[in-house]
């Protein structure tokens, strides 16, 4: 059996999904997800981790399929008072789901880090896998637009990426540290593969790829990186990956997420519909694999980590 | 009819009480609620004004009459969810009721007043009262006990009021000032009355009273002020008064409280079955109002508060 770890750099639903299929197929202690925090907001004083959440409520089975974020079985009468009150009501918080921000939020407060807070809450919640925010130091999304910057929770659920971008910035990105737990896991012994999975390359994996230290600890990672690519025949699955690509100059493609890591990653792996571009990304010097990556069920979700860690088995059986 | 308006100085549930028959009896615009918040407390990172709430929510007629706090039909839902991560629970909060602690909480960090946030809040639950925080600035009782001071909330709550308290505090009131709102109130010359609740003197009144230009500014008012005694046969109906009054090394009676108000009050009211203590009463220069003070019903309260500025009247005529 296989008793090697495999580091997953994550954002939120298709990450979540991409980790979620990983925890069917590896045991829990196997499995190390890193997760972006630089969509993390301050909202109604409450410390708000997206990304976060939504790979721990998946990976303890407690998330809302049908919505990608929050937990299932979710009631709204907080929400439903806040707006009676005139409260701001843009971004919606279930009331199970605010006992995670609160509890979060007075944990920090009191001192606590966002890693120690998260490793708590994931327990509690009911998994061991362990989560690691990609650093404790704020780092904060902004998108530029032509009538000027926009904080990324403003852009992506108030205004529902409606504005076009040109640019785009993580605040406090210099200082903030990688988290020392993820460069540990990132230089164990047993590591056996590092897995970019298949979020939103502009907001959910390249935040976590801009911090000091990742790129240079990547380059010395001797197992194979291998990115899932969250776009399928030009389209994301959900989110504003493809919209962005349009924005910033790029046809929508596979293999634009490819040229985006092709410094990094060893392995690609793209849907059988995109077949089309497989010689575009072997020509950056990079393999691909060609499966299904569209995540619809657990099954679906089993099979493509399956395919993924085999991926990378035979790349490192190939010594490449 | 009588266009004159009166204030009222109110602690918890005593006084939401009263204030409730006043408002059945008055026109909204007559009634001017001045609320301790020496137990306001932060919780969780949050906000909490006990006292204005279970004022705010009685008028509002959104109150629990089973816990004498919070809202009826409420849900608990963030608790349970708060209880399962491990968090703090022995304060408890409802779902709806939150919406009232982070939205207070944010505007508070905003920069607003809690006079402002108290005015919205009471407008948008449905009430045009006016409801005036005895101070904007942060007044805090602590009780002591042999085993040292414990903040309010934490005695009153947590540890259900079993402690044995020696003196009772309350921090920050040599800075506070009085609500300028209240001072108007006071001064103004279609005033009545002002009435102090039966709320617990010592943790309600009593931190009203000690705000500096209080006490001045009461003695200047050329109108009757008349108390109600929470205290009914040496037993308060609710909270901690007549335990607090035994530890402080009184008999719990009527006749504690009045000598509590004895330099301010002009009228003092007591229940029926406390007519024993009467003369004792009298004896301080304070004229006694002897009526059914039990707040069961709507019609009780009401009842109390006809007779309560009808005694007003009375004295006013008789140039008391």
């Amino acid at each position: 059996m296989d008793v090697g770890s495999y580091v997953a750099f994550a954002g939120g639903v298709g990450g979540a999904k991409m980790v979620q299929g990983m925890s069917g197929v590896l045991r829990d202690e196997q499995l190390k997800v890193v997760v972006n925090t630089a969509d993390d907001f301050e909202h109604l004083g409450l410390y708000i981790c997206p990304d976060l959440d939504t790979i721990m409520y998946t990976l303890c089975n407690l998330h809302n399929v049908k919505t990608g974020w929050g937990l299932d079985n979710e009631t709204w009468n907080f929400m439903q008072s806040l707006s009676n009150l005139g409260g701001t009501t843009w971004f919606s918080l279930g009331d199970h789901d605010l006992a995670t921000h609160v509890e979060r939020t007075n944990r920090l407060n009191l001192g606590d880090t966002l890693t120690e807070i998260t490793a708590d809450l994931a327990s509690k919640l009911g998994t061991s896998i362990c989560i690691i925010p990609m650093s404790n130091d704020p780092v904060r999304t902004v998108v530029h637009t032509k009538d000027g910057p926009i904080a990324f929770q403003d852009y992506f659920v108030r205004l529902a990426c409606e504005p076009v971008i040109n640019r785009i910035c993580f605040e406090g990105i210099e200082k903030a540290l990688f988290n020392p737990l993820a460069t540990n896991e990132l230089n164990s012994n047993s590591l056996k593969a590092v897995i970019i999975c298949p979020s939103n390359p502009y907001v959910s994996i390249n935040p976590i790829l801009s911090l000091k230290s990742v790129r240079e600890t990547l380059s010395r990672v001797k197992v194979p990186i291998i990115a899932v690519s969250p776009i399928i025949k030009g389209r994301a699955i959900k989110g504003p990956a493809a919209k962005m690509m349009n924005e910033l100059g790029y046809e929508p493609s596979s293999s634009v997420v490819a040229k985006e890591y092709c410094d990094i990653i060893d392995g690609f792996v793209i849907d059988n519909t995109d077949i089309d571009v497989v010689d575009c990304i072997q020509e950056m010097g990079i393999s691909v694999l060609v499966t299904n990556t569209i995540m619809n069920s657990i099954e679906d979700k089993k099979q493509l980590a399956q395919d993924v860690i085999e991926f990378a088995g035979d790349m490192m059986i190939k010594g490449v």
